[in-house]
């Protein structure tokens, strides 16, 4: 019997509930496909924030370390400031596990309703690989007034007047700015990953980009895609600009099969994927740092306000679980995880207020477990 | 007689042949609403750029400043780098007549047909303004490669490591970065723009941002949406993370009166506004500055392939027409104009192919300026 130990952060709001019935279903998996997780419970989130001042600490970053998979609620609580916990805790592990990858299969699942008119589940299956470390996702900005010295601020001015030659306001009562940064090793790495899964899948990679406006850091990322595709000659490319992006995604997403984007472009668009793929309720996330530590997470929030009442559809979360064994190498149980959240879909007979049923939280996690024993 | 002088910049691709169309509709609109308007040909664009070398020089916008509104057709050409038209041309444009206002909107007109399932005409009647002038815009960035001395970057390195305390490479092969900046005055003009327009549409104003991850500038973008709502207590508002609104324009797009974003993000769902009323094909913007020159477009691109040949949809660019001359004071052929479009879409009479017609560019131009002097 294989052992895994994988830690868990439930986190706030309904996600202490939904990881539970995800829990369960890998539990059922592991009964049928041989192998026991020994779930190490870690109490990080609002609460223990508000009790202990902890967000994430070096110490738990190192315990975190040791191990190969995270399984993660969701974080998020009106009485804290936005950002406090998204950058003290998800961000923080992103980046301190070096998870590059954030992975997101846009899969419309048979029985799901799609928003969009003429799309079945043939029409929405594609992966978006989202640049996870880098980008506008490296917390550099800041402020500056009148007056107020500045380095930064002198060199940007210098810099704003010499692209455009006209005379900008550097009497401004206040500016507020923002840099974003991508490395070469860091482009290279996920243009590596995604060329490998669309040659693994239909050979086809888009690169998401604005390089006509934010030509300097996007051009740089274009330059790169086209580097690392040379060693890629069956994969057929693309470039597409992020606005235009989000009308494909509408108009036509069967024209996806691999999406290579940078971090905050692929934040924007993996919501809308999430959307017509059936909502957030069905969207799983993978934080991946293929030789390190991995984080596995519904790409929902943590609506507050179910909190505790056993409604929330755990399917998102079940389907992050997948994903998470998947990566410990249970290859054969990831796939009938999904294939047993497709078939409760299908049954309809056992599913939340949100899919239109009346089945609680736990109940559906039962009703897939059920299913990946049988299935399995 | 009312006279009116206006430049027209026809452009690329088929700029020049859909302008043409919107310049039919607006003399027409003229002889019924009792003004004329005399245009005044521009030639840039590529073939322009690639004879003489000149994009826009200083002398031809000292020239266009001294009017109210350009009309302009569309911008690029296969021939080109991307970007150098976009930056050389439009932003150029921009920015240099400060036209903070970039108005969408986004209006499912009576007989298209939206990609949306169960949505029809009165779902999806809201209006983007986007920020025009600065955020990622403004065209700062660079480079640097491994030892090379850079005086941003060092800062920008320092930074990095202070905020998130880890130690990152400091020795990368190479990077690219690129800043935003907002300011106070920018920001808060646009927001008073906004709240205006809510004030006189139904008191319902959207802010978009991403201030829990870009939280330096967009905090500061939410802080000054608040500071500037005092002044217009019967303002509904709220904020909205940006991925989370492209959700939403798909999910619950009635959710929507104004929506005040910033530029980058305003490119992007704008498109995917574009997108949920119909297509490209259908939707106008204007870049606007109140008390200066503005100019008007179809938010389209320059389509190379379908240059000459008579097939393009000029309703878009019709609608930029009449968003131009309501800036120039007639309202009521403005009014007229957007009728007139939704009455040719309803006869499904004289339709380009896109709209599943079989009509030319220049027979729908020709059958909305019928429609407006009958409806006028
Ligand atoms: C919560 C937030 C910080 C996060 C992000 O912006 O990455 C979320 O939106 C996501 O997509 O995982
Ligand atoms: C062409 C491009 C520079 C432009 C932009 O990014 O603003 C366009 O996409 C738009 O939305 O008007």
């Amino acid at each position: 019997m294989t052992q895994y130990k994988v830690p868990v952060i439930g986190g706030d709001g309904i996600g202490p509930e939904i990881v539970r019935e995800g829990q369960k279903v890998l539990d059922a998996a592991g009964e049928v496909f041989g192998f026991d997780i020994d779930w190490l419970e870690f109490p990080h989130g609002a609460d223990h924030y508000l009790e202990t001042g902890e967000l994430v600490s070096d110490e738990t970053i190192k315990e975190l370390s040791g191990y190969k998979a995270i399984y993660l609620g969701a974080l998020g609580d009106p009485r804290l400031a936005p950002g406090i916990l998204e950058k003290g805790i998800l961000l923080k592990l992103r980046f301190a596990f070096d998870e590059y990858i954030n992975l997101r299969p846009i899969k419309l699942l048979d029985g799901v309703e799609t928003p969009l008119k003429g799309k079945v589940a043939k029409d929405i299956d594609f992966v978006v690989v989202r640049e996870n470390t880098e980008d506008f996702y490296i917390g550099i900005g800041g402020r500056a007034k009148k007056g107020q010295k500045n380095d930064l601020l002198e060199v940007q001015r210098d810099l704003y007047s010499a692209k455009f030659g006209l005379d900008i306001e550097t009497d401004s009562e206040e500016i507020a700015y923002q840099i974003g940064m991508i490395s070469k090793e860091g482009t290279k790495r996920v243009m590596e990953y995604s060329y490998d899964l669309a040659a693994k899948r239909n050979n086809h990679l888009s690169s998401v980009d604005k390089a006509n406006v934010l030509s300097d850091i996007y051009g740089f990322w274009r330059e790169t895609f086209e580097e690392v595709g040379k060693g890629y000659p069956s994969v057929e490319t693309d470039f597409n600009y992020v606005d235009a992006v989000t009308m494909w995604f509408v108009k036509n997403p069967e024209f996806f099969d691999v999406v290579v984007t940078p971090n905050m472009f692929g934040d924007i668009i993996t919501d809308l994927g999430a959307m017509i793929q059936g909502g957030l309720g069905l969207a799983p996330g993978g934080n991946i740092n293929p030789t390190g530590t991995s984080m596995f997470e519904p790409i929902h929030g943590s609506a507050p306000k179910y909190k505790g009442m056993d409604r929330a559809n755990p399917l998102a979360t079940i389907w992050a679980g997948a994903l998470l064994i998947e990566t410990l190498g249970e290859k054969e149980a990831a796939d009938t995880i999904v294939k047993a959240i497709e078939k409760n879909i299908l049954d309809k007979k056992v599913n939340t207020v949100d899919m239109g049923g009346s089945a609680k939280c736990s109940e559906v996690g039962t009703d897939v477990a059920r299913l990946v024993k049988k299935l399995g």
